[in-house]
């Protein structure tokens, strides 16, 4: 925490907002110039008001507004002071903060906004320097020099040697590092995937509400993308076999049986099963996107359908490491039967040749020497407590116009609204708050019946973070209009 | 240097093999189980023939064997000693050593293949400390917190901005930061600009001999290829015309004017002013691919013809990082009009998402703190002395089989054989002595008249290497028929 300090806090000149918003900005161009640094102490809101000849109720209600914006953190009993997890703003913001000074609706412009992601992890929690660490070894060992001269466009050997042990150990999958194709993140693999079992006009099914980019994948590979409903207990399986009866192009099916996008659903044994049998009949390939396996909280993981599938299924199995990493740091997979997946490599190499070998070794790295485990053993702890905190907020104060399953694995919550109440209506006006949330539209293949919905990824938030954003959504939502 | 050890080098189990084949794969054993490790003296072959019992004849030839295979060096006056330059065999190495030392045969089937690469930069020059720390940073600041919670499939802005920069500086090229896609080396992107100016069936018009990636590319875009020659001044642009009257569905050219990929000729100004014309009556889009721009020789790099095109041309102009920095780091990029640009970014995100932060925000550190132009000229001059001292070898070693135009620039020789001379052949027998050289068919559009010429990469071997190299071509070579 830093002293106190004598901050020059004044208003900016007039340009006909109301005095406390002026005042923010003022504010947060001391934040933006570096001379109000994180955990720094605001003066106190009778001391402001009196030295600046303002209204207690103006001080106050800057504070409070730069609180729910995120630049400050109130502190029962001890004050407020600069928010802990801003961004440390360098040279190149401290020039423009300067700049913006003389205009201070600019500066109230940038104010950072408030994101509840579709399910992302944190990229605070990173072992940054285990990474660092692996990435310098990975350039300077032999490794590095010998795969620079024949990349192999299914990825680093040592990285699939890597997932294969780590797969058949934390999931029962049983792939030799030959069965492994490393992408760039899932959305590469599914590209590939649909690329190799689907020829141009032929058709895929998918789950609706679903996974928007990997619709986007698909149709990049020529496929026809035609929805399913889904349900409490996941893919609608009797209308997968209705669809199948009638569509003669369907030659797959696309899902997330472990925690349904965007829907948090376990699909069931029973389903399963179903699905395996269908697929077979009708002679369905299937795309099995168990992006955040690792992230169960309540029992254990279920294991993949890949896992169980006999050797006449066309199963791609399809996971990420970006969930365990960073968004930022795209390093997906794929496992399949050699044919199909020979047919992948060879797309891959036409639209990317290779993978980055350094990124990918360092990965393998990590992996070896158990960092990712215990990263992720850590990462599940806080993102379990994370869950439960939004779980708590939620009820409380949404409890009267929605509600929700407590998911047992994933990073996000399907926050269902009662009947009359617009989630999209809401998250615009969350969005002119400060708050960006995904309303159930952004996840429908069907625009006209959007399921009245939100899903919140709790993992990428603090718990102080999650307050700011729940009391913003209370703001902005049913209750106040 | 090692000091003389006591190796214990013994013949393996008699399998009818010539006895100093058998030695030498005694020897690779030894290396392989770490016994001998680079630099390490052999006994002079004298001692080793009195010990083992063999004619001094057999032992000058197992030595001499794997001198021209690579794992040994010889030093004159001072012995023969195992090379510097082999990866470092690690444990994993050593238990398949020592599985395959019941097997002389395997030990000598796995030496390490010496390969004159198409014409890749040598990955033992990259500055893997600076490289390494820029990634650090990279993950550390803030701007990869940032970004990890908004990836824009263009790339990191600040890269782009960094490459906006350097694109000016360097080739006359004015593009914004908003004009530059940051794809996975330049084979992302060239997929990317196929899928952004044609359509299903239409037709693009290639090199040949040219860049059979870029082919792959275009047709995984589901572009058909269509080939127009190259003669000693680059595109043949009055075959482009005839092709462009009869064939309607043709709707853009791939170009590699700067070192025309394979023959590495300079497409003249002349050429470049006839294709612009072309393009435009024609209505041609244009990817000119630039991959190895800063690798200029003798005079000043040729502008892109992109920095000279007027507004109402189509082009997309197709830069690579990983010539300046390995081939197993893939950043490239592409530039082009906002509208093409933003094609080109949609396809990105169904595809492949984003790119990856951290790797992008340190290779836009190592531009700005100036390591990549310090670096660029480095290389440029290592590279230059490997260039003078290939083309001396070959001038020396197959003057009177074959000729080649020393290039101007990229990183390769076109040597072109005389006729009668079957490339194809030569390449064959070379790769059973353990060299890998690039005949022309593998860049022939129509495989029924390859070119007969070797395209040979000279920056990723050092000297001594291609001593070797061209030792084992002379081997392999027409003249020992």
């Amino acid at each position: 925490m830093g002293r106190r300090k004598d901050i020059a806090i004044e208003l900016g000149a007039e340009d006909g907002r109301p005095v406390f918003l002026a005042l923010a900005a003022s504010i947060t161009s001391e934040i933006e110039r570096g001379r109000l640094k994180p955990g720094d102490p605001l003066p106190g809101t009778r001391a402001l008001a009196r030295s600046l000849k303002l209204n207690r109720n103006t001080v106050d209600a800057a504070y409070h507004e730069l609180t729910m914006q995120g630049w400050l953190a109130a502190e029962p009993s001890r004050g407020t002071f600069v928010a802990h997890d801003l961004p440390d703003f360098g040279p190149a913001q401290t020039r423009r903060g300067i700049a913006s000074k003389a205009s201070p609706a600019a500066a109230t412009a940038r104010r950072p906004m408030l994101r509840l992601s579709d399910g992302a992890p944190d990229a605070r929690l990173l072992p940054a320097a285990e990474f660092a660490r692996a990435f310098r070894n990975a350039l300077a060992g032999p490794s590095f020099l010998t795969a620079c001269a024949h990349g192999d466009p299914r990825g680093s050997p040592m990285l699939r040697e890597a997932l294969a042990a780590h797969l058949k150990e934390e999931r029962g999958l049983t792939a030799a590092p030959d069965d492994i194709l490393v992408a760039r993140g899932s959305q590469m693999a599914l590209f590939l995937a649909a690329s190799a079992v689907l020829s141009s006009g032929q058709a895929i099914a998918v789950e609706t509400p679903g996974y928007p980019l990997a619709w986007a994948a698909f149709r990049a590979a020529g496929a026809r993308v035609v929805g399913v409903p889904v349900d409490g207990g996941g893919l609608d399986i009797d209308a997968l076999q209705r669809l199948a009866e009638r569509e003669k192009g369907l030659k797959a099916v696309y899902l997330t049986p472990h925690h349904q996008y965007p829907t948090t659903v376990t699909l069931g044994a029973a389903r399963r099963l179903r699905l395996l049998d269908l697929a077979r009949r009708f002679g369905l390939a299937i795309i099995e996107d168990d992006y955040d396996h690792e992230y169960r909280f309540d029992g254990r993981p279920v294991l993949p359908m890949a896992a169980r599938a006999a050797a006449d299924h066309r199963i791609v199995y399809v996971g990420s490491l970006s969930k365990l990493l960073a968004p930022g740091i795209r390093v997906g997979y794929a496992v399949a039967e050699r044919g199909l997946l020979q047919r992948m490599a060879d797309r891959r190499e036409a639209i990317d040749r290779q993978g980055d070998l350094p990124l990918e070794n360092a990965i393998a790295g990590l992996i070896l020497d158990g960092t990712l485990r215990r990263h992720g053993r850590k990462a599940r702890r806080v993102y379990q407590a994370r869950r439960d905190h939004l779980a708590g907020l939620l009820n409380e104060r949404f409890g009267d116009v929605a509600s929700f399953a407590l998911p047992a694995g994933g990073l996000a919550i399907w926050l269902q609204l009662d009947g009359g109440v617009s989630a999209e209506t809401w998250a615009a006006r969350a969005e002119g708050l400060g708050l960006a949330i995904l309303p159930g539209i952004r996840f429908a293949l069907d625009a006209t019946r959007p399921p009245e919905a939100f899903r919140l990824g709790f993992a990428s938030l603090s718990e102080a973070e999650h307050v700011r954003a729940v009391d913003l959504m209370a703001r902005a939502g049913p209750a106040q209009e």
